[in-house]
């Protein structure tokens, strides 16, 4: 049988601050990417993001990001690659230091928004990104975009890394996500994203806006935990999925099948 | 020979603000309580204090405050109990990670400013600290006001903790530091503070404001970093040290003799 | 016809993090306290406030709060009077910059949470903040809990005051709020409360948790606009007034009265 | 005599970290750049600075920033021009208060750092920039980089601009500033600086890296408030310009020349 991971945001919550529906998600996916601090969570939300994980047996990732609240870390701020590494470096151990109180242990690390996206193009930040998780525990398993240079900066720098892929989103020809600023950038259809996630795990290829069909590494789908039909659409993918004769599992079963 | 601990906080600048001579007391110091960004230092300057006091063999410890940049972390702000337990999680935490990645270990948690100084004196703040540090590596050392609820919690929790004292600080009665907001709470005269300390050390005692003499422990010394006088001082009070057989050496070694 | 103000915090979402039903509650409300940065609210959430404001009528006012975004201001942070004084004229002039571009006009300061709580009670505190709205501007009216400091000091200072009073809220026989930790600080009952409101705005009394009348002054009640039935309360208690021969109006037509 | 406006960044320390010698730097300056909270400075700083301008009768200005400390507002933040306009609107307000409670007045905007250099390139980010100035005070004057996108969109909107040049940056063909990357960014010798001033002033020319002469307009001076020669340069310059036949004025007086 087939093996993915489903990997999921969690912890966005801040201060009084509610945001996702963690406690329920945690359900359906065998990954938790733990905000730390900087684009979201704090350090009460984190402690509890991590007792829910590992009551749950949810593999548990940090998900370091800009330092910019107000934003989500969704906008880039144009930070050096040393300063790049700092900040991974620092919420890492954030979050290490909760799982360590709570008797669990960490298994990945997973840059968000901004800062996930601009390492995915760019060579230096993502090789100091990399150097970060490497330096802190070569252990630990580097999630990035499949085909990205994050995920080649975490290869060459000896981490063992995770491909990542989206069930919403479309993809070019080059491997690439299409921008959310094009018309074409979603799938909003529940059926036609489950499809596109089964083609990749199975097939290893995925139809591009361009109408080629190109080749993809799928070994962890990315879903939202936010929005009206989070819970919803969890539910799905995980059922549609285990039809479809694949396993949702934790990524170190995936990447050792 | 008797032997102390000389402590001092570092790694307080941010970003472009530039605080204290780090360099140049880490040649005076055994101990280096490190800023974790809640009241100072940026992930930047934590990694490169981290180096400095490795370069140098300085004790290295976890230095955390509270979330105050503007007050320095001197301001108190009214946390619960769990509240100061998950900042002092993170923060040790993000220090750890430095020392980690840069192949030193961590030593000491000494928190800083406000919360110390309410920690000495509250005693479920005081449990939460302790148990903050237990749960994340029993094996740090808690630094306290000597005679402090600090010092007693870390002591019931199950940590060795060593007890804090101060040179240019004058002492009241019950073991207390006379309050800032009084007259006579420093002692500007580097010989009469110089005395105070070698008094602590070796007798065990200090005298008060209210001209008494009570039993006090001294397993380390806090000196300043920052001011005009900091490097002067530090350099009189490590010569002025070993003329009356007194060793600055590190905390382990002061509480294995 | 008797008339009262209605007072509401407003604003007080932050980023990506939604809090309260802002537009709704606006319907019900004669006055909006809308927040400045500090404890809540960011630049675009109070753009929108205002112009919300404008647009339904409503009178503007700042509510300004500590810096403590994760705790909400509701954590007291201990500031001097000084640093009270800057962090208002700061928190006035950055709302009244949104007022001023959309062509309205500020009302009335409200402080927020732990600051408000102070301020009833601390009167240097008190002080600071009456005096840092009359600097900024003399015809702002301070908003403070009936019988506070904060009333007499703005009352000292040559301010326009209004005193406050809670519908949902308990009062002590000195005129306090009972403690949020006391069981029966609460009234939940809705009828309750807004018997309390309507015998406190007709007969200037109100029956204390000790089962005695005290005087009280109530220019403007406080109402909340976040929480499950925030909605339906608003409008509850609107209705009721008016069937009481209550007008609820702006506190300037209130106060002329 | 021809006149020109000497400009300088302002109230940049923040809490316990200074930065700056504004009070000593006053003397030589005719218009104060004020930090407003977001890049540097503090509410209680920015008092302190507004006292010392109006005392020293300095032309007092609006210094708004990316909201990004760690950074000192320097790595620029990928916002929306909405965005930019909110944050300008705020930082404006802020400062203006403490120009009203301190009984002064208004006289110019300048962005710093980031947001200066993007908005002098990025046409919609200067217009947003621009509005916002103009709809919370039309007589604001707008500071931008001569011949800027900023410039031109504070004309287009109806605001009075100034033009400024730097008298220790070498200009390129185009009239932007050689890159900070580039080994000829800096003029380094005092004399040259000074003289590339009095050239600007006077002939309306500048001397290019590219050995060509270009039209440049001269309205306001920047000089830097901080490093060891801040002092000695600001006294230098008012000096030079003076036995050049050039005096030193507020950039209203500059304007209605």
């Amino acid at each position: 049988m087939k093996k993915v991971d489903i990997n999921c945001d969690m912890g966005e919550s801040f201060g009084t601050y509610q945001i996702g529906q963690d406690e329920e998600i945690l359900d359906y996916v065998t990954s938790a990417n733990i905000a730390c601090g900087f684009h979201a969570g704090d350090p009460s939300i984190m402690r509890k993001t991590v007792q829910l994980a590992i009551e749950k047996n949810t593999g548990i990732g940090v998900h370091p990001g800009l330092p910019d609240l107000a934003g989500f870390g969704r906008r880039f701020i144009d930070i050096t690659p040393q300063e790049a590494y700092d900040m991974v470096v620092y919420q890492i151990g954030a979050l290490q230091s909760f799982v360590q109180a709570e008797g669990g242990s960490l298994q990945h690390v997973k840059p968000h928004g901004a800062l996930y996206n601009r390492a995915s193009k760019q060579k230096d930040l993502a090789e100091a990104i990399a150097e970060a998780v490497y330096k802190v525990d070569p252990a630990l398993i580097l999630f990035g975009l499949a085909g990205s240079e994050l995920v080649k900066a975490g290869r060459k720098t000896g981490l063992i890394t995770a491909s990542e892929v989206f069930a919403d989103r479309t993809y070019q020809s080059d491997g690439s996500l299409t921008s959310r600023r094009e018309p074409d950038a979603l799938i909003t259809d529940q059926e036609q994203a489950v499809n596109q996630v089964i083609k990749m795990v199975k097939e290893k290829k995925v139809h591009t806006l361009q109408n080629e069909e190109i080749g993809i590494e799928a070994d962890t789908i990315c879903i939202h935990g936010d929005g009206a039909h989070a819970l919803e659409f969890a539910n799905y993918i995980n059922s549609a999925l285990k039809e479809s004769g694949i396993e949702a599992a934790k990524i170190s079963n995936v990447l050792n099948d």
